[in-house]
């Protein structure tokens, strides 16, 4: 049971260590080798053993798959799910949840050449193709916010869609009307004048179908006006779901963060508000540079993880997790008056001088917190800051 | 006088209730049906027993149509209109409001049918298509959104359409003393050089009418800038502009929902209104799965209407309408320790984990409730929370 | 002196009195008259007795636009300039101004028509069609918005400015390595590779020139990326951009209405700016329904000028400039109680239910008032309030 | 060492003075005029003559970036750099530096054409461009900006992105399957089925490859539709990245401004950032007029640097840095009452009437401050405001 769980935890899309992160990056380089490999497959220039090594690796991808799908049909009583089920149950559940069917289509191929077909045929293989892009698609962080805006928007994506359905059944009737005569071929119906109308709308304009009558081209004018105005419109409209949708993910994982920092727990929980809004993370690998004496002050950094090296002048400091430096450069609008020299993997948080100062502002509180620390230390050092 | 009330109120447009949904949908159907058939019946290919039976399906459509007329003119009184007006003068209103003047012309086919001319030409009845697309759109809820935020914004766009129209006529100008010479047919006269621009300003780009000289290419270049630009503007203020009507609505829709909530009864008003900025509705329908144990607590629900079953373990528990649940999960940083289902369908409120804490930064008072409320059912329950 | 005053009243682009706005709209319509009448003279297919009345027409509209030179030089004294100026100096400024440059070109056809040139070529004429362009364009007010947005927004702008320049010349110059040999006629120097490159990177493809090699398609795909990216980053920018000056100047603009409202002096000059944040403007002509019994109560209405009668069942009651009316359903969340009608034309200050909820959060005071004020007015009309 | 630091002054892109100003301005015509010939030196159509010049100038520009390169060389250690490092190991860290690796890449065709070829190719010369666009990219400022904000955005970015590449494989391979029969000189496998793609996901619709079939168009219409969706997602995303961004940087500039200016020094820390937030700067040569008697009052204006002279009526005043002018006219709402005309180049915070009533709800005491100051100049003036 507890190895079962282990080896879950590898493959949940919520764990960010570095096993679970190897692991998904060698998932879908897997998935893109099939993806190619299938593609190259239906390139009829290809020489034989081109072919039969295209054929093989698609294989071994399929073979994979299989065996993902069997390891994740098994620990599937791991994730989540209601606690009335038993394991078959959530092992069901999961199967017939639309990541189980993906994953099931996905390894299809694999079980077509065990069964003998050892070579399949190209055109049939290329469904393959769409199985894998979907399977990439479900795995895919980003997708799962895209799908969230769209979700969000949905109403006012419908309006948009409405619509756009209106202009186009309009405009291809019109087009239809007018063009009928001259171009029989490709106006001599409204199904084929949507063809014209959808081109034109996307402004896409493949050029097959234009208009001749001068009436045609003023509606086709007008088409196009009204389509770039559609694209306006969903620009707005998703420009505004996105913004919404990412400030709130961004929110939750700076809260965590933030919670891990020493100094930020002598503050009010009302406070803590104000400053995770303001606040951006940042990792540095072992020995990276973050700060070069002399360089303009333009952020400060709050240690979340790992150690840094201070180096003032001959002195040199060693600062771990909770801490901050950097704060001297924003306080007195200096040049930097220290390196820091990152010692073991750091993710920090960062506050840029505007949203310092901005911070400033609204939490004075803060802002004379960090003062009252940094003046604390410069005692300790005497004739020193941080940098 | 009540049947009559009582018919409007299926018709009203701003009824959500299940039957005037359901009337909705058929109304909407029925319309497509008729596109679709009317669309099809241009179609040159088509068998006579084809045609005939797209004949006969809009003649039922136009049919249906005129009865939703007649019914409409019944029921205009219902509609609110100055009572200074008689109810002849409640049904004139109506025959001559935009409504009206559509839904009339939009059955003027099932007339000529009973006319007599049982068969319409398929040219002449693609008139219909045109009027039905019309109805359709008076009738969308997302379009009525649409042209408000259009007429809100209609200063800023005409100063876009002048802007749009002065790069037309500049471009279409330059470009007939530039290629008038070596493509006469295109650039000949400026009526004939706006068609060149117009494609070329939206990016359209049908390739049918392209510059040659090396200046003429230069212009070319500078109109599709323009034609980015413009198109960029548009986004902007179109994006401005729909974002400030959909949150207006939205405010106006969560706030009729929170006042049928009881915890926010004790709350005061103006803690109200930054608490309605930060929730968002979603229905459930019966036996749903709300909240799996085990999950990521990523939000707390308020129960607008209908009644859940939450599992802590052995104990169930179950909440009507007006309480909330979820709640523990936020306030600890913790996976959900309950399973909570439907058991009717059910309205509620989600509080996102970010806007939980956004809001305990402006409400400190409003989080200390929810905690209080929490403390005192987690007591109540003893060695158990909600989830 | 006082004539020249008043002349210049009519002309000033700041007067909003009906006197000026007619004399734009027929400012413009004479500019769109010369603009088609010339455009037309340019098709060759029009009779001999067409191409006289174009002709006559467009020496009309230049007769016209030389007395309105005259008449603009005679009363720009009255424009505002350095008081240290003499009136000649004043004539001189505007003169060399780039108003003053444009409506002295604009006029010069009627001179060439007065010495004797009684029909101009069609090819010269056209190029009166762009000076006529860009003296319609100095007159629209929403080109100066769009001309200072422009401003505002300048060094964001060159940024993308000069990042589409990095990638036309890249493209250009790599689409010229891998096509130059296989279509020499398009790829084969860097300036006619530039062609192609800016027709893709705007995404217009007109399609006249494709690379065929599999690389430079892969190049051809990476440029349209590029170029709807471009087209997003400049869509971004002047989003904000535009945004932030309408804004500006709506705030202006409902600041002056807002002073003429009697109701608002009692409200401290803090609260005022909250206020102005929330309203919008909105006229009505004379006889015109504002709101009907029965309907939904989304706004309510303060008067800026204008009369309208209220009637309440039997009783009726006239407003005045000051007043404000529709409070009670928003107060009370119930459909309109009264029928409210315009006598007069009327500017009123809308504030929708959602700002008015909002405005109720930031300032309970102003909402406070507005309920006193509702009941005061109901106690004295005993059983009715306003609607 | 002084010498070094002081021509090192002149080439730190942060030094805004005018020196550094044109000698960047000279930078970037040299690149450009390099750029010019090495592309006019691939046209076939050229003459000998003008082969040789274009040849000799693309000499003398690979001339100047090596003595450049060498200068660099020279003053790096001079670039803030971690202060354990050698001045020996500080010019190689520039020099392995992205910076360093284009500069010396730049200034290779000088040392081919040093050593003997002094006349390249015209086909290996046209490498020259892309190194010399990559050494302007890497100057100007906007480009900075621009990857920070794509940097910033990577995540959501990255979503789209994958978004991208799903649909495009997807349509890829249904439109192989639909249209591999009837086209398969463009359809025939899937790899060359995404040059169509492309080409429709982003609307760029060259045309040359066009579906036939039905259902191949409809899919076609669906992709366009994917295509503008795309768009109007990172259109989105950009949007929002960028105006925070510029927004950041904004606060920085006007924030070191404000801190020049006297009057700003006796306003509490808080209210610096509200005020921060409304100012912009505009800089004026010497002699031009800022404000004329009689116009509307739009703005007023806070001294940072320079000189102006306030003409009332016959009085004359004469301002200097740190004091302010034109707040009568939004004080009062009525036209400018004076002249203001710069004596020396001035730089100035400009406070809009729209922002300076905002921050007049925000502070109120700021307002009081300006009027106070406003009353006691006009009390020393006696009869005379300051315009």
């Amino acid at each position: 049971m507890t190895r079962r769980a282990d080896i879950y935890r590898l493959f949940n899309p919520s764990n960010h260590e570095s096993g679970a992160n190897r692991l998904r990056f060698f998932e879908v380089l897997v998935n893109l080798i099939g993806i190619v490999s299938v593609s190259a497959g239906t390139l009829h220039e290809m020489s034989t053993s081109a072919r039969s090594l295209a054929a093989l690796v698609t294989g071994i991808v399929a073979s994979l798959f299989l065996a993902e799908y069997l390891l994740r049909l098994w620990f599937a009583p791991e994730i989540p799910h209601p606690s009335t089920l038993t394991t078959a149950q959530a092992r069901l559940r999961w199967a017939l949840s639309p990541t189980g069917v993906i994953d099931l289509l996905a390894m299809i191929p694999a079980l077509a050449v065990a069964s003998g077909e050892a070579r399949l045929g190209a055109e049939s293989a290329s469904v393959f193709v769409l199985l894998w892009v979907l399977k990439l698609a479900t795995g895919a962080p980003g997708v799962a916010l895209i799908a969230r805006v769209l979700h969000n928007q949905r109403s006012a994506l419908g309006a948009v869609a409405a619509l756009f359905a209106i202009v186009l059944f309009s405009s291809a009737t019109i087009a239809h009307w007018l063009e009928a005569e001259t171009q029989p071929q490709f106006f001599g119906s409204i199904p084929s004048s949507l063809w014209w109308a959808v081109v034109t709308l996307t402004t896409t304009g493949y050029g097959d179908v234009v208009p001749q009558s001068p009436v045609g081209r003023l509606l086709g004018g007008v088409v196009m006006l009204f389509g770039i105005s559609v694209l306006a419109l969903l620009a707005g409209i998703l420009a505004n779901g996105f913004a919404d949708e990412v400030r709130r993910r961004e929110f939750i994982r700076i809260w965590d963060l933030v919670a891990k920092v020493h100094f930020f727990s002598n503050v009010g929980a009302i406070a803590v508000a104000d400053i995770v809004g303001q606040l951006r993370s940042r990792s540095f690998s072992a020995g990276q540079t973050v700060i070069s004496k002399g360089e303009a002050g333009d952020a400060m950094y709050f240690l979340v993880s790992g150690s840094v090296r201070v180096q003032i002048g001959a002195r040199t400091e060693i600062l771990h997790e909770g801490a901050f430096f950097g704060e001297m450069a924003l306080l007195e609008r200096k040049p930097r008056s220290a390196d820091v020299v990152t010692l073991t993997p750091c993710t920090t948080l960062v506050l840029d001088v505007a949203d310092f100062y901005r911070l400033a502002g609204m939490q004075p509180g803060l802002i004379a917190a960090i003062e009252v620390e940094a003046k604390r230390r410069r005692a300790k050092d005497n004739e020193s800051g941080t940098q």
